[in-house]
Formats: C-alpha cells, sequence, structure tokens
C-alpha cells in the first residue's frame, strides 16, 4: 500500500483534544480492553511491561477504533452513501464492523486469493467484498470504480486523521489506567497506531518516550526515518502479515516528530514473543502484535528498568497452522 | 482425591460476609480478572455470556484466591511453621505462590512421575516438592509426616472453608460487574470453586441459578447429587485433568443445597469449546476451564436467551500439545 511521494508535507491535523473527542465518539461501541501483566514476561525483559490487549477487542484488533472513529465523524449526507477501503487484513473487517453499527453500507476490496477466513471476516459483518487483481494499482482502481459508482466515502487503512484519531484511543485508555508509564512501544506497518500513541502520550506526558516495532523483513519505517523521507515497503519478508505496508505521508510526519526510535526484529524473536505471550499471559496474539516484545527482549529498543507500555494489536490467528509448531507434520 | 465418608454432615461455616472478608485480604495480591464476551459465542450458545477470566489470574487459575486466603487467614504463629498440601496441579502452585507473599515456607507432595512442567511452577515460587508414590496412601501419608516434621498446615486443595471462601471471590466480582446475571456455571471436580460461587451467587441474588459443569468421564459430582451421597471418582477417564477429584463432605453439602444441577460434557465438545475459547475470546484455556461453555454447547445445561456467567478456571497448558492438533505428526 504505497502512499504517494507527495512534494508537500501535511501539518499534524489532529491532537489530544481530537482524540479524547473520539474516544467519547467510539466509547458505546468499543471494549475498554484490560491491562495485563506478568513477571516472568518483566524478568526476561528487565524492564515492567503492561500490556494493552487490543487482542481482546471488537474484531479482534485495535483497528476497530479507528474505522469506528472514521465511520461515526461522517456527515448523515455522507454515511448513507457508504463507505469502501482497500484491504486484506483487520482493517477491512473492521470497517465492515463499523459501518454495521452506523447503518450504512461498506464496500472492501481485496484481491481475488485472498483467504477465505479473511472474507467470512468481512461478510459476517455485512460487508460487500470487491475482488480485484493483486496489485496496488487495480485495487486502487477498483476503490476508485466503486467510488464511482456510489459515492462511498474511502477510508484509508491509515493515512486518515480520523483514523489516526481513533487509533490514538489505546493509548489513552492505557495512559489512564497507567499513568506511571516511562515509555510505550506498538508495532509499525502503516504507522497509524504509532502515530495516534505519540501524539496521544507525548500530549499527556511530554517526558514519556514512544517507539515502534517492526520486522527486520520490513523495516521501512526505520529506513524512513534514517534517511528523511518515505521509503517505500517494496519486498517485505515477514510472517507479521500487518506489518507490510509503507509509511503514509500523514503518518511519516507523526513519527518523524513524535517518535524516538524504531526497533527492528527477527523473524524467530516474532514467533517465540507470540508464543510467550500466550504461555505466560495467556492470550492470542497475531505475529505483528507480538513484535513489540520481540524488539524489548531482543534489545532492539533499550528500557531497561523502565515502565513500559507495550500494545497487542490483534489476536486474529488460524488456529491450525501455529508457528511454533510448523516443525510438527501438518497432514 | 477421595475424601472419607463421613457419617456426620458437617455444617456449612461460611457464608457472604466470611466471602467478602475473605476478598478483603486477599485484594492486594491477586488480580481483579476481566469479564469478556463474544456476539459469535452467544449465537451458538442463544444465550447471553460473561466469562470471568481466571486463566488471567496470578499463578494462571483461580486457585490462586482460595490458597492466598488460606494463607493470610492462619495466625503468625501457625504461619510461621509454614503450609502443606498434596497437589500435582494449579492448587499446588498456587500453594507455593502464596506461602512466598506471606514468606513463609510450603511443601507440596506430589507423585514422582508428575509433569516437570508442574513440578518447575512449585520451585519457580520457592515450594518445596516432596515426593511420593502416585496413590492417595502415600500421598496422605507423604503430607502426615510433613506435617509431624515441620508442624505445618495441611491447606486442602478443596475440602477446606478458608479455600472455598478464596474461591468464591471471584464470583463476588463477576456479580459486582454484572448484577444482571440470571445464572452462573463453575467447572465441578471437587467442588471447591462451584460451592464458593454457589455460597455468594445465591445470598446476593437468591434467584439466581447456579450450576456446575464436569466431564461425563468423571461425572461423580452428577451421580453423587443423584443418590444423595458421595459417589467416590474411581476411574476418572478425561482431558479436563483439573477435574479428576472427588467430592469432599463440606463441598458435597454446599452443592447438595444450593447448585440446581450439574452438566455433563463429551471429550470431543471439551476440546471443541477450548479451541473456539481461543479462537472467539483470543484467550486460553486449559481443558477443565473449557467445561462449562461445552456444557451449554451441548445443552446439557438448558439456560437459551438468559444472561449466564462462566468462571474460566485456569489457562495452564502446555502449547507443544493442543488437543485440537493431536491429529497432525507430532514430530
Amino acid at each position: 500500500m504505497n502512499a504517494p511521494l507527495t512534494e508537500s508535507v501535511p501539518d499534524i491535523a489532529i491532537d489530544l483534544a481530537a482524540i479524547r473527542a473520539a474516544h467519547a465518539r467510539i466509547a458505546p461501541h468499543i471494549r475498554r480492553t484490560p491491562v495485563l501483566s506478568n513477571e516472568s514476561l518483566d524478568a526476561e525483559a528487565e524492564a515492567t511491561l503492561f500490556f494493552k490487549c487490543e487482542n481482546l477487542q471488537q474484531i479482534g484488533a485495535f483497528k476497530a477504533r479507528g474505522a469506528c472513529n472514521a465511520v461515526l465523524s461522517l456527515s448523515d449526507a455522507q454515511a448513507v452513501r457508504g463507505v469502501v477501503t482497500h484491504s486484506s487484513g483487520n482493517h477491512g473487517a473492521a470497517l465492515a464492523w463499523a459501518a454495521k453499527r452506523r447503518g450504512i453500507p461498506a464496500w472492501i476490496v481485496m484481491p481475488a486469493n485472498a483467504a477465505a477466513v479473511k472474507q467470512d471476516a468481512v461478510r459476517r459483518f455485512g460487508g460487500t467484498i470487491r475482488f480485484c487483481e493483486p496489485t496496488v494499482i487495480a485495487r486502487e482502481r477498483t476503490c476508485a470504480a466503486v467510488q464511482a459508482e456510489t459515492g462511498a466515502t474511502l477510508v484509508h487503512p491509515y493515512n486518515d486523521w480520523q483514523v489516526i484519531a481513533g487509533q490514538g484511543t489505546a493509548a489513552l485508555e492505557l495512559l489512564a489506567e497507567v499513568p506511571q508509564l516511562d515509555a510505550v512501544v506498538a508495532p509499525v506497518g502503516g504507522g497509524g497506531l504509532l502515530s495516534g500513541t505519540a501524539i496521544v502520550a507525548k500530549a499527556i506526558k511530554p517526558s514519556i518516550r514512544v517507539y515502534g516495532a517492526e520486522p527486520a523483513g520490513a523495516d521501512d519505517a526505520a529506513q524512513s526515518l534514517r534517511v528523511g523521507h518515505i521509503v517505500p515497503q517494496t519486498q517485505p519478508r515477514t510472517i507479521a502479515d500487518g506489518l507490510r505496508s509503507s509509511l503514509g505521508d500523514k503518518t511519516f510526519v507523526v513519527i518523524s516528530a513524535q517518535v524516538e526510535g524504531i526497533g527492528t526484529v527477527s523473524e524467530e524473536g516474532i514467533v517465540r514473543a507470540m508464543r510467550l505471550t500466550l504461555e505466560k499471559l495467556k492470550v492470542l496474539v497475531e505475529p505483528s502484535a507480538a513484535v513489540p516484545l520481540a524488539a524489548l527482549l531482543e534489545r532492539q529498543i533499550a528500557l531497561s528498568g523502565l515502565r513500559v507500555g507495550v500494545i497487542l494489536s490483534g489476536g486474529n490467528v488460524d488456529l491450525e497452522h501455529l508457528p511454533w509448531l510448523q516443525h510438527a507434520g501438518q497432514g
């Protein structure tokens, strides 16, 4: 999902007040997810960790927050024409779910080869799937065609201020529950969650440190920060399917200004962190959601001795193919 | 763990006030676990379910509550001599954990063939393991020997009023959070959790219905209620290793007086409910903890259209041997 490299740099259009307003708007629909902790994980990380369980959120991921805020922010005239997005992941299900809560139509564009389980998630919430070829151009053309046909509003998975504001509400709740945090770590794919997290955390507590975490095999955010412009993700090689996107111009501007750094982790580290989270915290996380813990355990982010919030971004996993069991015969 | 068939029937020695006192005593040590819900599970059960997540409790099971209350209820003179129990399961780890919180010794008697992971859990909390032959007589003799040697107090896994009061605090929290419940279902092995649940629920809300759930392959509680005296569990055949015990005289008297009925479930139903809980709620439960949901899904407990609390009793599982994957080659 490559964002265009624009000449002009966008202003950061949302602030703490906007994120508080988003929270008030979506609170009747989303879950206030619990914060968990575990002494064994603390010992191994040499830090005190507070896990915000967005894997227990509606649709199994934080994406419910941003999609819900975007849908509820539409005027009645816009809303009646529905919403459209391209996503073969959690954002597609989240947008279908949010649209259903408002009683408006949602079109989700996905490649014809998208996994059946992803298609089912969209249909379960009443979304209409439009298939396309598995290329960026086909995806964008199909979205544009749906918009032209229906007048639906495009809700981008991350490069959208209302989506970013919605994603920031997870950290808003986390800091309300654990105000003594010294740092917070979120996974970064397109950057919506990390951007919303940074805006809210720095506004509430200017001394807090905010970090992103991504796979070494999809390290475009780390590269982008290093060179000072968006480096698109062209050949992602990672099990963390939620983190294969490129940054957008909006998320790049927030992350450049407000994030201390990005830790990059090994694939083995992701699988191990995913398993440890299930074994110790007793909650299921998808590979993307295990990346921040992996970054702490691999010491790619140095937060020894500190109180660290970790956002567990989602828990949508195929239970027949848990990655730490892939050595066993599958059939 | 066969309780002696006594001639005299014990009085129920604890009430709501005792359980509230237990809660005040243990609250600084235990976690106030979250209550989760899921629309897909509600649809399949044709009821509105509220899952109290004791799998997210300290040591991964509700047993932390009862053990903590028993340990904190000892006088200083008793406490200094320590505690002892026989358990190869969660109660052993819970008692070691609770003793460590008070800074007193704990001896845990277990058979020499107990799983390494169970031994590790006890040692991690500083408990001392005493091995014995894998028979009831050897276990009780070894406990008695430790008591004679050390003056330690025996803390029975379930047939103990302080333990029962502690286990009741889970339902106390559940009813505080979801007062509109029509019914509550808990698994029944020795009956400590179900007894504490029944006492607290009926006292707070006399109209509430309380049910137990157990495997058809270890249905001694259902049989005991049917015939009116304790039928010992002699040959349990179930994956639910926490539910293989017999009732004790104290738990039998409570369950006889206060529980509406016991649902019995198939082994396939247990595995399926365990998997569904992970897939839909995104939390890990051990087989014993999946039994109440299995009873609702197999319609062994008829609560259609009602608001039902379900206690997820624990989440200690070997992640290399998830039962729904046992058809796949294991190396």
